[in-house]
């Protein structure tokens, strides 16, 4: 039995959306604030196999979504290369100083065999999921992981802007453009070693697309990202790939003929109209505003039926336009799965 | 002698773009940086026509820029409303309780007489100047002002996505559309003192329109701006109007079609094609990367020359994406001045 999920990802319009919610395992469910106190810190729960599936596990438990998706982070690809990566209470990522760019593309091919506790996450996950419910992995894109690695998540100008890294993409062409290489093959095995886990489809994390003139969105989004879906096959990965350029809608249609992905992730921002054109290129997913889901009532009815309305005939994966946020009540989520006839 | 700002504003394609910058009174300039320490706080400052008209003409002077736009700031209208405004030093602005949206409304229609030391400032700087620079007058829009007066300049969740105010939107849409039509209010009368006391174009900052979904976008930006182009024309205002709805380059051939400005500034993320589509409808301004500013060298001249290629054959006025960066070098302006013939 093919999960709708990997129906709508395939091409088809589906009865109703199928739905999952980005960060749906996370600080909203009390059981996860649970299981989390039990981890020294968040590098070592993603880490941890059992402890990282039970988290991937819960939301399904309680919600039935129709997704999966591993719990991990986008900033474990500079750990395997030899970058520390620690997590400060209330704030950001913490790095330590970037290796040299020669050292991180030596070890580029074995980031799969770096993080197969990740692979070994999907395994109990897939063991405990029933067949109609998809299994879904993912990486961080090469630019927003490099802006971190670039910072060290030290930027204080402006996160969103990423101003730091935007700095060094002016100065040092060459030298981001060595890095997003090497970050390109480091990402392409992390994926294949998630793919052979049990992963059925693969989700690009490009969390800061926003903000960037269209000579970076090309240089830093759209190549990278050729570059990496390329690899991928290369590798021998033959499930469907997700993109999620976020905050670059305006640039959107762009990015859903240019790159060869399989599925195509709309932010909160994107206009339905935009979602439309997308669509008919290939399918896609999204957009509920987190906040919205946060403020409930019937505004959030309201919403959810608007985009039924206007992707619902098409194919499209519901979801959110960014993450769950921590404080938001799980009788929203309920709300929400009812109106689109998932509960 | 009319101005080339006001040439390009009216519609013609001048022989050079004219050129001013967001911010081009700030921080990067040591003179700035001396005057503002004569003022013993940013508001008492802005409230001080001597020094804002010092301020305004201290990079006239130094770069003969074509446009002036006087030195204010966008929450001077909460203060006027009778919500006390004031900076933490390196932190943005802070906000006492927002008086009620009733006691707001009896005194919109006095904002401007309020705001008179404004007036005073612009009538200083437009004596100073000589003909052929022209001077901006501007306010903050209604939406980005109410996300501070909501927020109380205390957002800690995402300050790029207004949570707090947002979640006002979604939770009390009547209380926010109330304390909007207030602010159209106000700042009509605002931004006729201006135009009464020398402003020759009144730009509408609208700095938070970024990541709104469709429907907020067409409720807090598109409409409350139709509402205050209305009433400032219904007061008798005739010179022109730039809307610059920063952060939404998704909508922003809807925005130029539905808002009656006649100019509209682009953000750093707007395609050159989204920049062409606007210029078919009416000028555009902007929109040069800040941190390429910072970053100088020659992927800035090259990127102003494909500004120049791509929209310097229809009215367009060059300008930053986003205000200029504090730690901006001085040569890199005039890097920018010489490039496109402007010294």
């Amino acid at each position: 039995m093919t999960s709708l999920f990997l129906q709508a990802l395939s091409g088809e319009t589906t009865s109703r959306p199928p739905v999952w919610f980005m960060r749906q395992a996370g600080r909203y469910l009390p059981e996860y604030r649970a299981l989390r106190a039990e981890a020294p810190d968040f590098i070592s729960f993603c880490l941890n196999p059992e402890m990282a599936a039970e988290a991937t596990l819960q939301p399904m438990r309680r919600f039935g979504f129709d997704a999966a998706i591993v719990f991990a982070d986008i900033l474990l690809i500079p750990g395997a290369l030899g970058q520390k990566v620690w997590f400060e209470a209330g704030e950001g990522p913490r790095m330590g100083l970037m290796p040299s760019v020669e050292s991180m593309a030596e070890r580029a091919a074995s980031a799969g065999d770096e993080l197969r506790p990740v692979g070994r996450t999907l395994s109990l996950v897939r063991e405990a999921l029933s067949e109609d419910r998809a299994l879904i992995g993912f990486a961080g894109a090469p630019w927003t992981v490099a802006s971190y690695m670039l910072d060290g998540g030290h930027d204080t100008i402006g996160k969103g802007e990423r101003a730091v890294a935007r700095t060094y993409v002016y100065k040092d062409p060459v030298g981001v453009d060595a890095l997003l290489d090497v970050l390109v093959e480091a990402t392409a095995h992390y994926l294949k070693m998630q793919a052979d886990s049990g992963a059925q489809a693969l989700k690009i994390f490009e969390s800061w697309a926003e903000g960037l003139p269209d000579d970076l969105f090309e240089r830093l989004v759209v190549r990278p990202h050729q570059k990496l879906v390329a690899r991928v096959r290369e590798l021998g990965v033959t499930v469907p790939l997700i993109g999620f350029p976020r905050g670059s809608a305006a640039h959107a249609v762009r990015y859903a003929r240019d790159v060869d992905v399989n599925g195509m992730a709309l932010d909160t921002a994107c206009p339905l109209g935009v979602g439309r054109e997308v669509q008919k290129i290939k399918p896609i997913q999204g957009a509920l505003d987190p906040l919205l889901l946060r403020a409930g009532g019937e505004a959030l009815d309201r919403r959810v039926d608007q985009l039924m309305e206007a992707w619902g005939h098409g194919p499209w994966i519901f979801n959110l336009g960014h993450g769950i946020l921590p404080d938001v009540p799980i009788t929203h989520v309920e709300q929400v799965l009812k109106r689109i006839g998932a509960q």
